[in-house]
């Protein structure tokens, strides 16, 4: 296999808030070859998540960051065409920390799962039966800790993870209403995601938009954006609220930390609770995550978009755009 | 009866933030006769409370306010004069809602619990044994929940609240900081609270006391004090940190709501959870705290202190000055 060549995207300089295309670069070298235990992986699609503007931050965040030069870190789906592990064989589909890049020789611990043929699509493992359902399955059901009846609202509503959690919410008998950024998404998240009230943060009207949808105030929310639109939901939040930090997609630079209105007292008045959610805490329950999504695929009730760019040169530019919220669901380099 | 003329403390104003003097009059009038199932009782001690700021404020609380011309909400001790209710005796000693006012006419339902021979003295039923001591029992212990060796930093470290949660930490295990305002406060809380260490946020290096003060960060912060003592807490914390707010005190008003550095990114990234607490919450629970807060007195496992200040006339800026820090324990005036 020594004659493959493999082309990989990495990091050429940490960017001051966002990553933008300017900065990776993408390089070719030979394969390294194959070491007892290892596995090789071609990758089919690469995922793009939100979180790794975190990733390649030096800032305080909840993994080391990507070194400069190094392979950026990522979700992965592919096809194993050589094994020296037991475990794996050649044809086997898998998902794991594969990193951007064609091929991914990987040690087992780097493989989340294998993906079978009675499973969705292979692009789901890195969706909404990947990290963004099971993001959604966990924050909302454990951090938000909804009950029928309560008024789930939810920012991001269109996106890959914002849009499981509505429906989740949906599912377990709650009131939905979603934020989201333009028209479009607006009508995606009405007429697909079957949200009961969706508004536009980018409207003049918000403020009494978010005030008329939320007529019983707000019990959970799960919160994919912090800044300006945090604000505006806190000011509707009920007595024991939950609010489940998710992500921060409205806030371009953390260094320094921006200003915005304190929340102490709105959260001590209201004896609400704000806590902050990863994922990765939750890896010894990811099963029960993947069965409950699967199932709900299966009866219809979970709907879904993904947002396929072709070919790894279009990996650079492609968190930046996920900012700019330029994608309807959930964001995917395809390669094979 | 009829013959008792009644001094009460009425709220005269709104203030616009911290009460002061001037929103309160004292007024003079003879007592209204006791009716079918009511209880008169002369107060021997009011209570005042940081929380008055709340009770009298026309912003979002967690109760109604207290009316213009209407007498001061507060806890208050004193002993039953005259009863036309069976479950109560004249001469017998009571805690409850009864008002900043030399005599209160009262329900049954104002009345907290009875204060027998056996118990502390009288003013603690305000304090160490009332209101504060049941405060720092139940945040601490519910929202903040300790585990032995954690890192618990209080804020008003040498106050009738913050003093009892840091000697319950203490007696739960754990590595107690405290944070107060003067160099007699330090003392205070170094000798007698027990602190393991005390920082002072008035000094020029309180950033650097405070990183050295938590080697290991910050499990558990009981905050009572919102504002910059909390921004800097929170660069400390750790992993899965639990921060009860329970007070505001740093925050003079909160209309409009003041700007601070954005929590959203620190409280994600550790999945730390920030949590509200209000004593009435647990009102059936109190039984519970006053045998621990009993036990421990007993042993000499809690130590308090009492700033009591003499005669009525004393209450309408008792307030402000807990907001100067010029107290030194659980604020009381003493009518009796």
């Amino acid at each position: 296999m020594s004659q493959i060549i493999n082309q990989q995207v990495r990091l050429r300089s940490r960017p001051n808030g966002i990553p933008t295309a300017e900065n990776f670069e993408i390089t070719t070298s030979p394969l390294a070859s194959l070491q007892p235990s290892q596995v090789l992986v071609r990758n089919h699609f690469l995922s793009v998540e939100p979180a790794m503007r975190g990733w390649v931050s030096s800032a305080a965040n909840y993994s080391e960051p990507v070194p400069i030069g190094g392979v950026m870190r990522s979700l992965a789906s592919g096809q194993i065409i050589e094994s020296n592990h037991a475990d794996f064989q050649t044809g086997e589909y898998v998902t794991g920390m594969f990193g951007w890049q064609q091929y991914a020789v990987v040690d087992a611990e780097q493989i989340q799962r294998k993906i079978t043929p009675t499973d969705f699509s292979l692009s789901t493992s890195l969706g909404v039966l990947g990290i963004n359902g099971m993001t959604a399955y966990f924050c909302l059901l454990e951090v938000g800790q909804p009950k029928a009846g309560d008024t789930v609202v939810v920012s991001t509503a269109a996106g890959a993870v914002g849009s499981c959690a509505g429906q989740i919410a949906k599912i377990k008998g709650c009131y939905t209403v979603g934020i989201t950024g333009s028209a479009e998404k607006v009508k995606l998240c009405r007429d697909i995601y079957q949200y009961d009230k969706v508004v536009n943060y980018k409207s003049d009207s918000f403020h009494q938009d978010l005030a008329d949808a939320c007529p019983n105030g707000v019990d959970v929310y799960f919160d994919n954006t912090a800044g300006e639109i945090t604000d505006a939901v806190l000011r509707h939040i009920n007595v024991g609220a939950r609010i489940a930090l998710c992500g921060t997609a409205s806030i371009g630079n953390w260094d320094p930390i921006p200003l915005g209105p304190r929340v102490e007292r709105q959260v001590l008045v209201n004896r609400a609770r704000m806590q902050g959610f990863l994922i990765f805490d939750y890896r010894d329950r990811y099963n029960q995550a993947l069965d409950a999504l699967n199932s709900w695929l299966a009866a219809d009730l979970i709907q879904f978009r993904e947002d396929i760019l072709l070919g790894i040169e279009q990996a650079p530019g492609a968190i930046a755009g996920l900012y700019r919220g330029e994608n309807h669901g959930k964001r995917l380099i395809q390669l094979v």
